[in-house]
């Protein structure tokens, strides 16, 4: 696969994250238009709710782009998934006939708001990443039982909040809750002090399901992938967890990407997951190469200062797929319906500038990192903004994401502070 | 408060679950009228969607039961569903003006099917009955660790899976799931063998927030309640649940019961949480009774045998409120909706036949109870029918809720059997 020309030219570059090859699917405004359903493609957005109107696009009886989101088209299924792509690419491609029809629904990326592009019907997060899982566990139980017993035999996962997930650059206000550190006597009401990210891929089921699902059929049910930041209060977590798992250090707010990158135009990157340490369960076993090769980095920019790249890893140092965790996610008979989003984990790769979270960065907190300003960050500071980019890299070209933002604001004044 | 008469005479007996101090909502379709809103009062329902279509109900300028749920009428607030309550009553009380008006849109319940009443938005589980958490803890850490160290100081709370939640009266399947006993070697794929109930109340939240809210708040954005079993396998859990909580143990099935009580049909039976062991901080604090007096029970009819009352309960031996839980949930920001359902955790009493879980009334399988029928239960077995009932015992009335039934089928055959 090479890059595919289209006749909107700031598409043709080798660096460009939105050439033809990708397609890449969000939700959008202007000041004149409210949100509506578009393509990137090179700088511009192709609004695709009015070339529907327009009879450009004709896929149904019913119009697919009428509301502002991708849920309607994910409903169709898979041909028609194909069928959109096809016609796009018959659209934009260099040469197009229609081309004269199809400029004056182009809007450019710089005139435009994004929005969230789907509806997340439900949210699940994965503790898939064996780097950072191994870090965490050594950190919380010691090295020797880092990893729990039962992480290499099936996707550890929990349900998360899908109220809590927002589009890039929605500001993140830091939230409160009940802290208790390990030398406190008892629990007290704070704001977090160990605020944090976690870089992650996003995957959304584009299929809906009421039974178990084979790895390959899993596969088939997955429409795309965003960028993901599963914002995380450490010291409300460290109190709350145990023994039901992560609730209010992961509900504030869950960071994504403003566009859907298709399965298909991820497909000249997939690439198998590591060696199996223990051969997996027949129901689990990878059948095809399921992670994709996407380079992925974490920038923390200090109110008014320069960004500082933290973190550096790829999505293929996963332990399992996307697919092989929404084959466990529907083992018992889970229904899993149009829109839910699986968040893949934490992304660490082996060395230090590999760690997906500030927790593996800084070593929880005894290890603080050093910026470019000549600041130092063991946990996030008001004001920072940490920004996820992810590009898949083929010859000549690649395949960007969109960056997946947030700033940390500080947090409120104490709600329930007695007058 | 005393039975108010109703000129639909069945709901005017003292044993009766819909007097005409209770009208509780529901969804119900009959042979010939497709799913709509409902009112159940005696033996009757009121179709409301035909009696504000006809005029006879007029809360503003939208129909608020022209879909198959009662998120519309949430999202009016609190005024709109105490004008509602209150023309119900006008219309239904004995000596109405408009009886021969309403009359005509009554339906036995009998001739109807009920259907889920809401919408779910997302489903929230606690594990806030102290009965129930030392009896677990007690199992599976010993008597000294029962209660984990937070227990005392939050409601402990994970995120569920709202597409899970069915209607009383679905059949349930026996879910399949990774197992593995302690004296296991490794894994094994296979149908649950500790299929278990959980007797709970369910708390609907009617006003959407966005921020953290006072226990008062919580309790005012409180629509109803309904009974609700959180059907549980507690081999998968055992093996998956550590360290991020249950998942697929949870995921099969959580079923509820066809009405929604509202709140304001409770008000008579509210009671005080049980002394604090522990004080709780200022945001936690009891501010008012906030739990109910509602008498609970568990029957188990094996397949063709006849019933077992198996425990006996109350929703007021939990030690926090729904309030409490809706404010904990709140507290990180996290997003609250129209429709989301919180159940309030296992509701066990002091005593052994107090148990709201087989796993307690069989102490882990070791200690099997006797039926009726002479046979014996440590767990579910296939055929057994599960019914939970619920009702706040008045001065010559009493508040129902319907029965919360579910029948457990046989597992599927292999779904991933090799032909």
């Amino acid at each position: 696969m090479s890059l595919r020309k289209s006749w909107v030219t700031s598409a043709n570059s080798a660096a460009h994250p939105f050439p033809l090859n990708n397609l890449p699917y969000g939700v959008f405004s202007t000041e004149d238009e409210a949100p509506c359903c578009g393509v990137a493609i090179g700088d511009m957005i192709l609004d695709v709710t009015a070339a529907e109107a327009a009879g450009l696009i004709d896929l149904g009886d019913e119009p697919l782009f009428d509301a502002p989101m991708w849920n309607p088209l994910m409903e169709e299924g898979p041909a028609v998934w194909t069928a959109l792509r096809a016609r796009l690419v018959a659209l934009l491609e260099d040469g197009a006939n229609e081309r004269a029809k199809v400029e004056v629904f182009l809007v450019p990326q710089a005139e435009a708001e994004m929005h969230m592009p789907f509806q997340v019907s439900e949210f699940t997060d994965f503790y898939a990443g064996r780097h950072h899982a191994t870090n965490v566990g050594t950190m919380f139980r010691g090295a020797e039982n880092a990893l729990p017993p039962n992480w290499l035999h099936l996707p550890i996962g929990y349900n998360g909040r899908a109220s809590s997930v927002v589009v890039s650059g929605t500001d993140i206000q830091r939230p409160w809750g009940q802290l208790k550190g390990p030398n406190d006597d008892a629990p007290r009401w704070g704001p977090s002090a160990r605020f944090d990210i976690e870089l992650e891929m996003g995957a959304i089921v584009g299929m809906a399901s009421a039974g178990p699902l084979s790895v390959q059929e899993a596969d088939d049910a997955i429409f795309g992938y965003v960028l993901l930041n599963d914002w995380s209060a450490r010291d409300i977590q460290a109190w709350e967890y145990q023994p039901l798992g992560p609730f209010q250090a992961k509900a504030t707010a869950t960071s994504i990407s403003p566009w859907i990158v298709t399965k298909a135009a991820l497909d000249p990157f997939r690439c198998e997951t590591p060696a199996r340490e223990v051969e997996l369960l027949d129901h689990l076993k990878d059948c095809g190469p399921m992670l994709y090769d996407i380079d992925l980095e974490v920038g923390l920019t200090p109110d008014g200062g320069s960004e500082s790249v933290i973190a550096r890893t790829n999505y293929k140092e996963m332990y399992y797929s996307s697919a092989q965790q929404l084959a466990h996610h529907a083992t018992s008979g889970c229904p899993m319906n149009v829109g839910d989003l699986l968040g893949s984990g934490t992304i660490s790769g082996p060395e230090r500038g590999n760690r997906g979270s500030l927790l593996e960065l800084s070593w929880g907190g005894t290890e603080p990192l050093e910026l470019k300003t000549g600041e130092t960050r063991s946990f996030i500071e008001d004001g920072d903004t940490l920004v996820l980019k992810g590009a898949a890299k083929g010859k000549g070209y690649c395949l960007g994401f969109g960056d997946c933002v947030g700033t940390v604001l500080p947090a409120l004044n104490d709600p329930f502070a007695k007058s």
